[in-house]
């Protein structure tokens, strides 16, 4: 299997400018760890990392597929970030929803012009199959796709820009494109930087894959236990294994307890309002590097920001 | 009274770098307004824009006035800003506090190895004077002086160099350095954009000094009312006030209700901590241009993030 090469990500980075931001690498400067580096995704237009991988994506179909439109059967952050990215390109978004799903996942992909298709939860798939072979749609995957994973890469291009002396980074893991991207990028221009993948406890499925050396999916009981609900993916793609396989020196786990003190912590120390998942890479350094002298340049992702101000102000207090 | 140059300014962006973040603008997604941009100085380290003018000021000492320290009398944002860069440029910082200064506060000076000096509330500025007088400390003023204006005006040139085309920038008012410094620099580069200034109405004195055309303070006991506790010095600097009058177009107020409604909007639809002080431009943005339509290329300052958890929570929730 073809791995994603820096040249690519390179090309992704031409393309995704103008849509995605130029995020800042922000010092942490509370207690518990000194010096480390936050790579604030959660500033992106509509919150997360993933506007990189879906406006590559689109900006990669030709004008035929342009023209037919594009579908995918994410609720979340990848739902609106793809339905951004066609609103800028000028394309058709189609998301597929359960119908039960949140008003506010549904209204943040309707702002920007998404077309939505409420269908039975089992029948995401089925259903967006049926809008594929009946309109002609392009399918545009959350994570197990070459320019998607190319477009995430771009998070890592930018941290080596932004500190070329980095040693170690930090990158929540769930479906891996994130990880795969970034890893991609940092091993080809900074070989000796480590790249490590954070999860929670509660779906360590690609911390069993790196151990048994093959891949590992657990259940979705087991992984929709964790708060961080952007990281409940039982399984990694193929793709992503594969890059994982290759570049990721290793997965570590953090508790349910350090994502929420994590929360915390970004708020009062790099005034980045973080989402659970967006908190678990920093978790691990605060979890981890505590206390333990000089940990080299770490940088960690902050990987997304999108909270319920509620449920938001439920962690701070 | 000369003004400062965007020479100064230009100048002034070279010594801050590597010290202050170049911080980025970030696309507001939220409800009410459409296209508001959000000039996010938050993310600086110690969380607000102050490291700017701190860092420019300390850097213009020549090596006899640096070999002797600087002081200062702020206990707030300013005092945080001119430790850390004292810090950053190995210099000593002495700060002079009033004894029942919150224990926060008092931490986020001394984490960067700045002396605190506890005195009677009423006699900050002689013991100020003092320490000048004994010790040949350099006093460093949170913002009547050129070189804090000219590094808080950095923030005006990274404005104009991201947009190009802006048309209004919103910026916080309480002693002006930096809506002084940020309209010297936008006034000189695009002159036809506005710099309007933003206070709350319960701390309006640039505003009513505008209407009456001269320097108009308020009491400490009136501008002590409003949420917004960096925004509450009760008078304009007389060099700060020859900016306003030369650059700033208008004064604009917002009500106690607005600012905390804005930090509420910045944190879900910009994922940014902004404490109450820093909420207020963008506070001006959502209550005077929503549904005005194009209100042209808007940017807002979110001039500081330095939050208590358990108060931000309150106002999230």
């Amino acid at each position: 299997m073809s791995l994603v090469t820096v040249e690519e990500i390179r090309r992704a980075a031409d393309r995704v400018r103008g849509v995605a931001l130029r995020t800042p690498v922000v010092s942490y400067t509370g207690p518990r760890v000194d010096g480390l580096l936050l790579k604030a995704e959660s500033l992106q237009p509509t919150g997360a990392f993933k506007v990189r991988g879906a406006s590559n994506a689109l900006a990669c179909l030709d004008a035929e597929q342009r023209a037919r439109g594009v579908v995918t059967h994410s609720s979340g952050n990848h739902a609106q970030a793809l339905a951004y990215a066609a609103h800028r390109l000028g394309v058709r978004a189609v998301t597929v929803m359960p119908h039960d799903v949140s008003p506010v996942k549904r209204e943040a992909t309707e702002r920007w012009g998404a077309e939505i298709v409420l269908v039975e939860p089992a029948e995401r798939e089925a259903a967006t199959d049926e809008l594929v072979e009946k309109h002609g749609y392009v399918p545009v995957p959350p994570y197990d796709h070459r320019d998607v994973i190319a477009g995430q890469g771009t998070v890592g291009l930018e941290i080596v820009e932004d500190v070329p002396d980095v040693d170690l980074v930090l990158v929540p893991v769930s479906g891996g494109g994130l990880v795969s991207g970034i890893a991609a990028a940092v091993k080809a221009l900074r070989p000796s930087a480590r790249v490590v993948g954070v999860e929670p406890e509660l779906a360590a499925d690609a911390q069993a894959s790196v151990w048994a050396g093959e891949l590992v999916g657990w259940s979705v009981a087991e992984t929709n236990r964790t708060v961080a609900d952007g990281l409940r993916v039982p399984r990694l793609g193929d793709l992503t294994w594969a890059h994982i396989k290759a570049y990721v020196e290793d997965v570590v786990t953090v508790s349910e307890d350090d994502i929420r003190q994590a929360v915390r912590d970004l708020a009062t120390g790099a005034r980045l309002v973080a989402e659970p998942s967006g908190a678990t890479a920093p978790a691990a350094a605060f979890a981890k590097l505590a206390g333990s002298g000089a940990p080299g340049r770490t940088v960690a992702v902050v990987s997304g920001g999108v909270v319920d101000p509620g449920a938001y102000a439920g962690m701070l207090a």
